[in-house]
């Protein structure tokens, strides 16, 4: 089953330009050189399925006019990749639906401290609607299209209200597969952070680290996203070096870098010293 | 003393236009009816003061091209308020400056459980650099220049090391009295919010119930800003009858509606349809 995917962002935790910076990178005038926060919108057997809601969220689903997600998939518990969840609201009121939210236990943990209000009993009116789904890391998973779940009623000035969903729903829609890579945002392995594969692509981003038999499940992948802040070594993201020998060993067709910095290039400059077959990425690129 | 205001964002918690919405208001072509979440920057006695801090904190200050920040104030603790201050972290950068975060002791409270990484002994590398400073919202307070604040001085992989600020400050800037109006989000007095007076601006939002011992804090100012989110009843925000009845009774020369939701008309049907001398905010819109 082949996959479609969009990059919603594909800046570091600061974004691309940094505020009040001036160099070439911040000051180009090419679009590729904007980068929001790393998120990409994949498109899976019917499925439309998010990796990663960081505090650009509502600007991206603006801008690339998404109308309709069945599922969240959170690589890790760091705020540029969980700090528009509070923005999930929009689509809980636009589909009348929860949002199915999948992650490991230890960023379930950080939602439920950070986003205490969302797990209440009796909730502040207005608070997003999630079912979060706690997956391993080290095994398949299958993701659920909305269509089965609740339907939310809006009552105002109480919040919504469950009711359990109509016995034939609105479309039929089998739940997919995805197999997660886990890889570590240091060396030192401190913080698990997980990569996804949909069919043929994958989308893996805040690594410093994937063991042997994790790479073992791109074999095959034709497309394959993998991150780079800048050129160096930095102590919780592949440098330059690290992460062209990952493209080499996974022989994708297509490698993107993602998560860049204003420590790289500018887009023009940095894909021309690129070798064949990888590019870096940017927003609004769609890939597969 | 006279104070500058500029609105960031007057929109509500979901901003304007809704994500998938095609009202009129969320499918006007007028850049006043794009609304991102609220929030003001203050220039008063040569300092700049933020007030809030969203989730379109980043894409505000680059809008705006804000390249100083001496404080952020904090009006409460819900996220469409508070969800961008991981981002201070690009003014920690600029600056080499921890930022003054101004706010009551529960949304302290808040920040610390969402926030937690902010506060450890041992910050993960690139952790924002805050400095909390708790107000009791029923007396005025001091807002300090960040310019006697420690230097910070980056340590790449391990992350800020303070060192004392030398003894010639960069700038010597006094700190200015700000004085809070303390009002509350429901009319059950559940949560509290402050509003802040700059001498002659007034900047108010949130707020559902304020008290008469509070507007009198409002006495002789030239420029208030009140929150109407629709026309009816609200659960946590004023109506359009309860916000024109207090503009009225606070009688300054230029009054302003803020964190307006896409139920309210487009800016200039709406703008149209107040009474002299009351107006719709927009992003973007400079007083005083």
């Amino acid at each position: 089953m082949k996959a479609k995917l969009t990059f919603l962002g594909t800046g570091t935790s600061s974004g691309v330009p940094m505020i009040g910076c001036n160099c070439p990178t911040c000051s180009s005038g090419d679009p590729r050189d904007k980068r929001l926060r790393a998120s990409v919108l994949v498109e899976y057997g019917g499925l439309s399925i998010l990796v990663d809601c960081g505090p650009d969220f509502r600007q991206q689903m603006l801008r690339a006019d998404v109308r309709h997600l069945d599922a969240v998939l959170l690589t890790h518990n760091h705020k540029d990749h969980t700090g528009g969840l509070d923005d999930i609201r929009a689509f809980n009121l636009l589909e009348a639906k929860p949002m199915n939210i999948y992650c490991e236990e230890y960023v379930e943990t950080s939602l439920r401290r950070e986003y205490s209000y969302a797990f209440d009993e009796h909730k502040y009116p207005g608070s997003p609607e999630w079912r979060v789904h706690r997956i391993n890391g080290r095994e398949p998973f299958l993701v659920h299209s909305n269509a089965n779940e609740d339907r939310l009623v809006w009552e105002s000035g109480f919040g919504y209200r469950h009711e359990a969903p109509s016995q034939i729903p609105a479309r039929e829609i089998p739940a997919v597969e995805v197999i997660p890579i886990q890889g570590w945002h240091h060396k030192q392995k401190v913080l698990s952070v997980l990569g996804y594969r949909f069919g043929n692509i994958a989308y893996l981003t805040d690594m410093n680290l994937i063991e042997d038999e994790e790479l073992e499940k791109l074999r095959g992948v034709e497309y394959v996203t993998l991150n780079c802040v800048k050129r160096t070594q930095h102590h919780s993201h592949f440098s330059l070096p690290e992460v062209l020998e990952l493209f080499d060993r996974i022989g994708a067709a297509h490698s993107y870098i993602t998560h860049l910095s204003h420590g790289l290039p500018r887009h023009e400059l940095f894909d021309s010293e690129l070798p064949e077959g990888i590019s870096p990425a940017y927003d609004g690129l769609v890939i597969g």
